[in-house]
């Protein structure tokens, strides 16, 4: 069974032309009267239940189930008494196209309504179609009819149908000036009047907003005020993007149409799902689950990449480009969409589109944040001068805006760690081609030489799966399957083979080696959304939680990229290899090194070449200083460098770290770089915590485990979070949690030497959790104290300044502009620690060292 | 400078004709007399540092170091002095090569011999060669005879001079019968003799036992005691593979031999040391250090793969093949060794052999242990009937010798964690070739279409470097790094960039694409590793220590493949796709299904096809039986399902699981099978624990780090180990670890209710660590309690069964023949706890389920 064909209007068609529903005795499903035929009434969701559950009766005999045949006998004999009722009030439905004198509606969206009456008309309901804009009437009347007589019908129709049906569809379709209150008003009692006209009964309207989003409030509320249709009628809106400009912006419409509109009536178009291509991900992934099941995870996957490539640039568009640019015009949108489908955990029942959905948010939620390295921006060298002209800037003005983005996305579960996923997007480029293509692992060895391997059988050759959007080289959408993989299934009636097309390469390899289907008629993926508004399929739109999720995930990167200038390429097959980029760990840059830079502006400050470490003294003790990333490789060079000797002298590492946000680039150095680091005999201290659960993101330990821990093998045992957690409280006096850390340290360092304590120093001279007018841990015999901390959470935990003072080394890591004053401040003072703790650092046989990062020591 | 040349005869070189030595004041190396010039003086390894130093002065001025040259100076004189009064004492070295007359010395072992005196005869060395076997002198004579006629000079040398180099060897080479102690002493005092008659003097004797090993005692016996040179000379022995049949014979024989020899005084010969692509690996990685650093890792590298394929088959030669097989003759030795060279860390002075030596056994240290799983076997078919036909074995005779093996080797350190090693060697394959390849991960994408892709610039063509070690469609050997990666450095003097080779295409490539390098001079690998035993080199050779961690690596996969048979194979390039496997974790498998087996023989136990889980009761519990490997799916699978529930309903999953062995192909299965399970809210508690520390490989705990934590990502305040080592001792009962665990559990696990207990069941009848005959836990009111059982470690910590049979469900897991006994007994006792106490597990209100496989169950 074809779980997602619909072909009939979804939840309308249980209750157009009938007023009584019969629920069953256990309160499920409503199985409601209609027109057609049983076999269709079945095709619905919960109706879908209802026969599966009675084929089931039927396979093990009726005596299990006794009531299943007869509920649905009588649910049959209802439902055709109701419509008999019913008959006599026929549907009507009336599509409001907003914008219809746009390029979008020219293009694409006449043309779908035109398809949608194609395929409805003559069925169960009657339509009218009004065009709506704010041009005049007579502007506008002569737009529409050109528009409606450049419509053709699909090639399996007669010229002579053809011609009859686009006559109907111009007498159902009219202009009307769309502007006003009072415009709406008149509109809704127009409608009605036709209804009644007509002997019909109003089945619902769809408003295809095709309108810049500043129009949407108003237009909105016009809707909900003035428009809505009466009891027992739907309303259905349509929104097109942009859905704002990032996640605030996106939030504050979602909030104005949200009081405007219930979340069931908006549909929200990306037109990338009604791609064949893509609508065919999940199907595919649920038809093939045993082949996929061992594939689909990191296991087996290499990477992912998703690609929309362009070979038009902006011109003309610039007005619009130049505000949103290429992540927001594609990568938030239909290329984050892409990956859901791809990466979501499958759910049982795809055609449930609430499971759908949640299974999207939680891919979302195993999203890794991206950062500023995650990206690699580009800008065709004509897009500036294009901008000047069509937006009257001076000769001075060049642009900042991405026409060209690379993107690595990682998933954080078990499914996909460490897979990367490529997203990639750009205009002027050397061919206009999307797809989403899974490369898997070579996980083979073939014995013999590659001159001899067959391509259904080498598992060397590349094994790769490919949903290929549409245009390229193949020129149609197509799913393609290695055929070293697995013959895939496809539903046979919207998919079938293609045939051989000798010389074809795609991916590297001769078409040959695929299997390789296409669409049986292609279709436009507007149509194919209207057909879905129409029959309320909601899976194929995306709801406020998935915009709003999609928005988070990509906020953060374009505010980190706001300043970011874009690497200049000239456009087309000259591009060569200048925008190919690589990535190690989660950072991406391009292959080929920067060339000259162009474009004027606001870029970052221009780095030394090479690694230039300053030497010096600070408050007599030695002073390493940097720019922040060299100074970060050298720390970590300098604490393995500990590291090792102290396991050669005494078999262990002994090293306390500090909490905070300075230490996270370290953390991830070490994990990432340092092979030889001895982890397997290091044991981890905590310098200080916050009296918070260790599982708390607020936690010290929380972030050590995240950066650090999670990316190394340090044995259990060796791992010694503060205890400030005991009986299910915090830091109680009573739990004598210090103490059990002092004797846990006293017990397993030699002589309570940490071999190495690497600190912090706060803006108000504070280090460790040691703050100024705190009076504990400064001194005495307590290794570990509980300390109040000015800012939440206040309570701490921190090793004592004489604890500290034992370790034969101390590392004070100090980064960023904002810690010039107290740097400065502290170079000047002597031995306060009541007043700036940090000065109170002073190992007695140790060893102390500065390392500053320029910004910290320099300002 | 070229560190590795040293183009004198080692130490030798130093004592030869002086009996003077001079220390330096510091003490430090000696400079001792020779008659060859300074420059070369300076060109051994002590002098080099003291040539280097000197340099280092020139730099930076003489002041700094007044003594440099002066004391260089007079050590000179005193060397020149000291050579002058030697030069009368010309040094004799003697070279007793003992199986003469066998294959290695008639293909190899004569041409070495050859060169060496080409290389050094007019030097400082007089020679004489003796070869000595046990045939007839008369027919050992006219075969060597033989051989000195057919030796031929290199290509530069004159034919005029090259005769008088063959006429001057074949006079200095004799053959002799050497059988008992009296030829040996007879020998020594021939070469006493030839010494005092030339007014030589003895530098010392080379012997070189190209023997099979049972011969090796005797020579060795009498060699040391009857045929050692005097004081002041030296003696090298050369001995030929094999070195053992696994590790206790390996392990035997270098004890038998040390009780002849010193470990200096051995040189075991593995000749892949003296191919040159193989001898340049380390130099290679040495040289192009800066470009290898950030690319010689498991973040780069994709696969290692270690080849070495054979055309030719075991004829004639299967008296030998029949004991080893591939495994022993090719990977144990050869590709191990080349392994090592790839992946060891690499010394900061590779020119320093007990460095190189100390980083290769830190490489055996780190390699993952393999297991039977490992690899994979095959036979060429013709081969049974040949050993039939050799060996006058029976008709139904059919081997389960190897003749190719393919082995997954992985490395658990952080360098190469995760990095598949394929080793490779197989006879009757389609090609003869070697080779070491480095395959890199593409970390990159490249946006312009595949057809624009150059190969210097594209870095998504494969990156590569090869080791080529000859043979193959290039027929040299080779260093190859593609053109994407770097351009390497090489000696120029011994290494040359290759010609162009059109229409040569290589692992995929065409030849142009790679950066390709061949030796100036094509050198036989014998010949380099005699010159290297004449120059004392013996970083070239394997030591006793290098050769047991290799038998140490390959025995326990030789023992566990012993009874396994082998796929058969054609031969050729009739093979096709047959031998081709491929991995998945640590399991290697073939590709394609295996074909009819046609060798009878112990193979393993036929296999129920599909999955096969019976249902049945055991104990009025419901059971689940199985083989194995469905057992253990199918309770990771019921494990999954009710941890999702758990979490579903409580939001935590607290799952209690059992130490022992059973559980260990569990964890596995859920480590790297389940995807959905949802770690991050499951809690791992022990069942019991033996009073042993965290970190002891007896604890239970140190399996579950091994097999489930290392692989999955739980909190760390989500693991909960036993409490049995408290203040620094174990299991005391005044630390109250029982009562602390107890504590723990009643404050995390809703009313003490385990959500899953995981136990076992004992040959004897206890479960967790609840012993027969023990008291304590099976009734009463603790929930956790130190037992005793009857087995080290003795003293253990338990849940009791008050607190098991509080459990939401508990699973008893019991696999295994020896079970059997103890499985039918259990099926008809009552609640006999204190006799069994596996016999009280009955949960109060959960579930207990049983899961046998069918040798427990069945038997």
């Amino acid at each position: 069974m074809e779980r997602r064909q619909s072909d009939g209007p979804g939840q309308t068609r249980r209750s157009h032309g009938c007023k009584q529903r019969f629920e069953t005795e256990r309160g499920g499903p409503a199985i409601a009267c209609s027109l057609i035929p049983i076999s269709r009434l079945l095709g619905s969701e919960s109706e879908t239940d209802q026969a599966a559950h009675c084929t089931d009766v039927e396979e093990r005999g009726p005596r299990r189930h006794p009531g299943c045949w007869k509920m649905l006998t009588v649910a049959m004999c209802v439902a055709l008494l109701g419509c008999l009722q019913a008959q006599e009030l026929r549907g009507h439905v009336s599509v409001i196209l907003l914008g219809a004198t746009g390029d979008l509606a020219r293009k694409y969206l006449w043309r779908g309504l035109f398809q949608l009456y194609l395929d409805e008309a003559g069925k169960d309901y009657s339509f009218s179609f009004h065009g709506a804009a704010l041009t005049s009437t007579k502007q506008g009347q002569a737009f529409i009819a050109k528009v409606l007589e450049s419509l053709s019908c699909p090639e399996d129709v007669a010229p002579d149908r053809c011609s009859e049906l686009k006559g109907q569809f111009q007498r159902l379709s009219a202009y009307r000036h769309l502007a006003t209150r009072e415009d709406y008003m008149a509109l809704s009692k127009d409608i009605e009047a036709q209804v009644q006209r007509g002997g019909l009964r109003e089945a619902g309207r769809i408003f295809y907003f095709s309108v810049p989003p500043f129009a949407y409030a108003d237009i909105a509320r016009n809707i909900n005020s003035s428009c809505r249709p009466g009891p027992g009628a739907w309303l259905r809106v349509v929104l097109e993007k942009p859905f704002g400009h990032d996640h605030l912006s996106a939030q504050q419409l979602a909030t104005e149409l949200g009081g405007f509109f219930r979340e069931e009536e908006m549909y929200r178009v990306d037109h990338y799902l009604g791609k064949q291509a893509v609508a065919q991900i999940l199907p595919f992934r649920d038809q093939n689950r045993k082949a996929l099941d061992g594939l689909w995870s990191r296991h087996h996957v290499e990477r992912v990449e998703i690609i929309m490539k362009e070979t038009v640039d902006a011109e003309g568009r610039t007005s619009f480009y130049e505000e949103y640019g290429v992540i927001r015009d594609v990568l938030q949108n239909h290329l984050t969409e892409v990956l859901t489908l791809v990466a979501m955990e499958l759910p049982h029942n795809i055609s449930s589109s609430e499971s759908v959905l949640q299974h999207k948010l939680r891919a979302f939620r195993a999203l890794r944040g991206l950062q500023k390295g995650s990206a690699v921006l580009g800008q065709y060298q004509a897009y500036s001068e294009q901008v000047r002209r069509e937006q009257q800037k001076p000769d001075s003005f060049h642009s900042l805006t991405p026409t060209f983005a690379g993107v690595l996305v990682h998933m954080d579960n078990l499914r996909w760690e460490g897979v990367p996923f490529i997203l990639m997007s750009g205009k002027a480029l050397d061919e206009r081609v999307g797809y989403a293509r899974i490369l898997f692992r070579n996980q083979a060895y073939c014995v013999q030489n590659d001159e001899h391997w067959v391509a259904d059988q080498s598992r060397c050759l590349p094994r790769q799966i490919v949903f290929y959007i549409g245009h390229g080289e193949l020129g149609s959408p197509a799913v393609l399957v290695s055929r070293n993989l697995f013959r895939p299934s496809l539903p046979p009636e919207s998919w079938k083979e293609l045939g051989a097309r000798p010389g074809l390469r795609l991916f590297g390899r001769p078409l040959s080696d695929f299997y390789a289907y296409s669409p049986v008629r292609e279709q436009d993926a507007y149509s194919v959304l209207i057909s879905h508004i129409f029959h309320g399929r909601k899976d194929s739109f995306v709801t406020t939680e998935n915009l709003l999720a999609s928005w988070g995930f990509w906020t953060p990167l374009l505010d980190g990229l706001a300043h970011e200038v874009p690497r200049l390429y000239p456009g087309g097959a000259e591009n060569g290899h200048l925008l190919d980029f690589e990535f190690g760990g989660a950072r991406l840059c391009f292959s080929q090194q920067q060339p000259e830079q162009l474009v004027p502006g606001p870029g970052p400050a221009p780095m030394p070449s090479g690694f230039q470490v300053l030497k010096a003294r600070y408050r007599e003790s030695p002073l390493i200083s940097a720019w922040p990333e060299e100074l970060i490789a050298k720390l970590a060079d300098d604490i393995e460098a500990t590291a090792v000797r102290a396991v050669r002298r005494f078999g262990a590492f002994h090293l306390a770290l500090s909490g905070g946000s300075s230490p996270v680039p370290l953390f991830q150095q070490l994990a990432t770089r340092h092979y030889g680091f001895p982890w397997a005999h290091t044991h981890l201290w905590l310098v200080d915590e916050r009296c918070v659960p260790l599982w708390d993101p607020e936690s010290n330990f929380q972030h050590l485990q995240t950066h650090l821990l999670q990316h190394i093998r340090v044995p259990y045992y060796n791992i010694h979070p503060m205890p400030v957690h005991l009986r299910q409280r915090l830091c109680a006096e009573e739990d004598q949690g210090a103490q059990t850390y002092a004797s846990e340290i006293s017990a397993l360092v030699a002589n309570s030497s940490f071999d190495l304590v690497l600190l912090g120093m706060g803006a108000d001279g504070h280090t460790a959790s040691l703050f100024p007018q705190s009076p504990s841990g400064l001194d005495g015999e307590q290794l570990v104290v509980l300390t109040e901390s000015p800012s939440r959470p206040f309570q701490r935990m921190s090793l004592s300044l004489p604890l500290i003072n034992r370790a034969r080394k101390v590392a004070v890591l100090v980064m960023g502009r904002v810690k010039r004053e107290i740097t400065v401040l502290v170079s000047r003072v002597g031995h306060e620690p009541k007043k700036w703790p940090i000065s109170g650092v002073l190992p007695t046989s140790g060893q102390l060292v500065w390392y500053m990062d320029y910004e910290a020591f320099l300002g």
